[in-house]
């Protein structure tokens, strides 16, 4: 009978627990409890949507040494059951009265000495995804053992990926290319901008994406005012730029890049501002070597914007990219981070065309020894015109 | 100038507003702090996919009296502008130093007296959107003011829909109705189950969904093994019963009901499973009334199964709707909530066909004060068969 396990080998998955007790070695925890959707299915190939509902807790537990444990609702019982991990405890959630706190305690308390130190993303870009009251009452049944934030332990392996990580990203990114290559198609002068993003969900589906996380995007003369809204109904309009940006996923692997397609002929402004963000992305492409740190590669986006003339945006110009649509590190001159070969990063260079108009541009690469690999196909210089 | 506002107009949020604070008069929390989705596109109508990316923590604080306050990533700011909310209130996220810890201390510190209490949501189904080791430097920060659990005054608010909201809830099960008549065209013997998820959500989009949050769904002989897994390309086989479910969303609020399909003529155990479920629906819908407890509509679905001849299934059989997939209460033996006019609520009969093979079928009602109003339209007795 072949080993169970889902998405990857079982390899993948034991891989990824060593190299979690590693550094959960170093960092001198004896075990790891991990809530998010993202880690769990990091650790076990445990992927479903269900996420969706905030109803039910779900808990994998990393040990010093050995498998992972599960402390799960009934109802993931059969599909976790087709992962690799055979240690699954569950409990029948939502449960008013005690919702996995016993069972997780009991499991812990098992599993770690009463000296010992469990630890927990509590860092930049985490959260808990259980209800904090039980949190607090969890922390008090596992005294003397205290919790402690292993932020750094989940981010410094996650953050490498594996080649077949990177081939499950290429192949988002092939699928979100093919549905920017349909936009002229349905994104003409006349559609209303909540019916282009519509279109474009469904482009993606049909190029193979399983569901879409993330479609954002705007529209206007000389670009647009934000990039994080929802479309309303404004039809677009010649003159207008129209930016889609995408968090289209296959197999759990997020893509995140978006494209600007000028309705009409483009202005002049417009155009100026296209060709220096694909060039601030080259030079990035050209220069960017393993060993740099996420604040240098800020340096390089916006000093190759001011040298075209353009005024970059503010805020992050990339971030890293994998399990969700954004992974740390940003792309940022506060950010430190060093910069390791295996990270997938987004490029994500924004200039500001007039007060409140911004354009963006996102391309999506794996970091190797020798430099930048691109995931996504760099766009043209040239801003696509949809003339129809 | 017309009032700025989002979705609603701005008499909704106040309505809303008004009334947690009347809750958290009430519960005696000079301040509530919001961290969800759901949450804060509640106060505030401000909706966006963007919270797909975990990079930033957002917050809106609803005073004991007045408008309430968003304390937010700049990123955010134009969106959010947008809304009825004018006390707006920025930091550049992500800051590794300090990612808007002390812009919300500051702010709650001027909203809330030294010696007052701050109310968060803490129970079961929430969760606290921000890193954990922030919230503890909040509480730092924030003493001698304490951090108190404030579930009961958003899940009291909340979970009585307006008829605004449940307007928004019957279009979104509308544009699902739509899209379930289209399975028949492309879910055929054949077909592989991963490729019919897709089709699924294109016909949810081209009947109107701004985006499909959820699919799921099953397919086997005489029903499924669980109904949270995504899909995997095993072909549809004549025999197998096909089972789907959505979450889509138009607007911010969800739908979540499912229908199920024979893939050529349905075995006899099949057709009587189904003719159960709708049968146990039909006794919930004629039998619920305003008043009874989560606990009673448990019972009065279980009863009903039962008195076909079939066996229930684990589990909860329904649940609140809304802004989220789902919501409280849960209707299970253990949930005492009382049933209230105004409730959203899911009708989720489940049986066991065979050990591991299930059928489940759902509906999506609103309560009133003379019993249940169907918002999805009730499914037909006879499983459909897809004899193509």
């Amino acid at each position: 009978m072949p080993e169970r396990s889902l998405i990857f080998p079982t390899t993948e998955y034991r891989r990824r627990t060593t190299a979690l007790q590693m550094e959960m070695a170093q960092a001198g925890v004896q075990a790891l409890l991990l809530t998010t959707p993202p880690d769990v299915f990091y650790v076990t190939g445990f992927l479903t949507r269900f996420w969706e509902s905030p109803a039910r807790p779900w808990f994998i537990i990393v040990p010093a040494a050995g498998d992972p444990v599960a402390v799960i609702p009934a109802i993931g019982a059969d599909l976790m059951g087709r992962t690799w991990v055979r240690d699954i405890r569950t409990w029948p959630a939502p449960d008013p009265a005690d919702d996995g706190v016993s069972l997780l305690a009991d499991t812990l308390c098992d599993l770690v000495p009463s000296t010992g130190h469990i630890g927990l993303p509590m860092g930049l870009e985490t959260h808990l995804r259980m209800p904090i009251a039980d949190y607090l009452r969890l922390t008090e049944r596992l005294g003397p053992r205290q919790m402690v934030d292993a932020t750094r332990v989940v981010h410094r392996v996650r953050e490498i990926k594996s080649e077949p990580e990177i081939e499950k990203i290429r192949t988002t990114c092939r699928i979100a290319a093919d549905a920017f290559a349909q936009v002229p198609n349905f994104a003409q002068a006349g559609q209303p901008l909540d019916q282009v993003f519509r279109n474009f969900q469904i482009a993606l589906l049909r190029a193979g994406a399983d569901w879409v996380s993330y479609v954002a995007g705007g529209a206007g003369p000389d670009g647009y005012g934000d990039v994080i809204s929802p479309a309303d109904n404004r039809p677009l309009e010649r003159g207008d730029v129209l930016m889609l940006d995408t968090g289209a996923v296959r197999e759990g692997y997020f893509c995140d890049f978006d494209r600007n397609f000028s309705i009409g002929p483009a202005s002049d402004s417009a155009r100026r501002a296209h060709a220096s963000l694909i060039g601030a992305t080259q030079t990035a492409l050209d220069q960017l070597r393993a060993g740099m740190t996420a604040r240098d590669l800020h340096q390089i986006l916006t000093s190759a914007l001011t040298a075209q003339g353009a005024t970059p945006s503010g805020g992050r110009l990339g971030h890293g990219l994998g399990l969700s649509l954004t992974e740390w590190p940003s792309i940022s001159a506060k950010d430190t981070t060093v910069l390791r070969a295996g990270m997938v990063l987004t490029l994500e260079p924004g200039v500001e065309l007039a007060p409140g108009r911004i354009m963006v541009h996102e391309e999506n690469i794996v970091l190797r020894d020798h430099g930048a690999e691109l995931l996504s196909p760099l766009a043209n210089a040239t801003l696509p015109e949809i003339l129809l």
